[in-house]
């Protein structure tokens, strides 16, 4: 499977979600989430009863979404907005008089891209091409109200700082939807066993990972740049052989943990080489002296 | 331990990240990213020669968090912004000439709040008040330079739409600082499920049986090296800062992803001083003769 196929699945994946704003009273909110939307490979929006127009404000914050706002749908309530939703998410600040099932954003994303019968998988399989998630986010100053958090099936509850905890619109938006993203990209990884854009979201951590532009260096190689660079150490009088206290050991637990590439190694030998061509040179006239 | 210690102990976590901005160009958005990090906890900002100055906009956008704003401390250049930091995570676009190691906004957090060595660790122990991760994210248009990544020991990306990938300032720093608030969270749950005090003193001990038996160097303590070495490096004739190609980042990248301790750093100068004093000591008979 190439790059661009796995690509092509994750945004696939994506497709089947939509962000629904309900009576947002800000237009460059509407451009910002639809930015935030795009970035992460969201591009269907919603929006119930908008307050806010989309206008020259919208646009401008959407920068370079406003495809997204062009297409979005305008619905008169949010029970006709997610009709043909099958799982529908309801952003919730925390504390509601009545419980009801509150997850994060990330177990929320893991639910619907989770591989073992996560609905999102039979879009895949072609079961279902119409199943959808809602992502829905209420007005900017109060939320969702009780009656459309109870349309909701899932509420989810962004974990934030209980001495502040109010994101912006936009913000939670990015936030959900990144999630969305994570989880969509850990699901394409698990079925075909390829991360999509290894580079970007897979932690290349050191020169042993994939996707390091140098090979790595060997055993012996390593080894070799060690001897050199202990030689030059003794040659720059820095290192006693006959008191060698902990030096080359720490040295060695240095480098070894870096897990040098070829380049590096080179590098290090270079170094050693011009120390002790340049004392050997300056060390002529002295023995002719 | 009740829910005001759990969220004490979360927000004493967090109050070891910094974030920076490095020549932001757009006060909203300065206010945004105030706005950003307060709702995750993280509370301490830094502008590094910011272009935008905290007006009206900014503090509007804050909304709330002017605190943040009110607190903020304005740098120079990076190198003295993250001078005190001992992780520097710089924000970074995908494709770079060189590879640099790069994570995602989660393996970064993750990283960082460890319970097996990770270092912020050593801070809920009190070994090291001062440790400090600092998050940096360059300017709007144009995000980091090379040469402000190469400061940085990691990069982060935030993995995203390959066909519109440019998220907004705010949300960049957003969807980081809900990372590091996820990763905190989930190590004060694991750290709590045995008892508070004795995970924390655990969790310092795995570290050090892992061999991490010295205190991890600060960022400035790398870079004294990394300049030392640059002037040895010179002084044997083995760099030309003329032509420098690509000497410097390379071993920038070699030491940096070691995490190097106070030791190594040590040695590391010893070792320049030594080449730089026998150089000056073997050259005396040439310049007199």
């Amino acid at each position: 499977m190439s790059e661009s196929e796995l690509d092509a699945g994750l945004e696939s994946l994506l497709s089947r979600c939509v962000v629904v704003l309900v009576k947002t009273t800000h237009s460059g909110n509407i451009g910002a989430v639809a930015r935030a939307c795009k970035t992460m490979g969201i591009t269907h929006l919603r929006l119930v009863s908008p307050v806010a127009d989309i206008d020259d404000d919208a646009v401008r914050r959407a920068s370079g979404a406003d495809d997204v706002l062009a297409q979005a749908e305008i619905y008169r309530d949010l029970q006709a907005a997610v009709a043909d939703c099958h799982m529908v998410v309801g952003a919730s600040a925390r504390s509601r008089s009545m419980v009801w099932p509150v997850a994060s954003p990330r177990d929320i994303a893991q639910d619907v891209y989770r591989a073992d019968g996560g609905f999102e998988m039979k879009v895949v399989s072609g079961e279902d091409a119409g199943l959808t998630t809602a992502l829905v986010f209420g007005q900017e100053a109060s939320g969702l109200s009780n009656e459309e958090l109870h349309l909701c099936h899932r509420h989810v509850c962004i974990p934030a700082n209980p001495a502040y905890s109010s994101l912006n619109l936009a913000m939670a938006v990015q936030v959900v939807c990144y999630e969305m993203r994570m989880a969509a990209m850990a699901l394409v990884e698990r079925t075909v066993g390829v991360s999509p854009a290894a580079g970007a979201h897979s932690a290349v951590l050191d020169a042993d990972a994939e996707g390091w532009d140098e090979p790595r260096a060997s055993h012996s190689e390593v080894e070799g740049m060690l001897q050199h660079l202990e030689q030059t150490l003794i040659a720059i009088a820095y290192h006693d052989p006959e008191n060698p206290r902990m030096l080359m050991p720490r040295l060695r637990r240095l480098f070894q943990r870096c897990k040098m590439d070829k380049i590096e190694v080179n590098i290090m030998r270079g170094i050693c080489k011009s120390i002790l061509g340049k004392i050997a040179k300056d060390n002529i006239p002295d023995k002719n002296g």
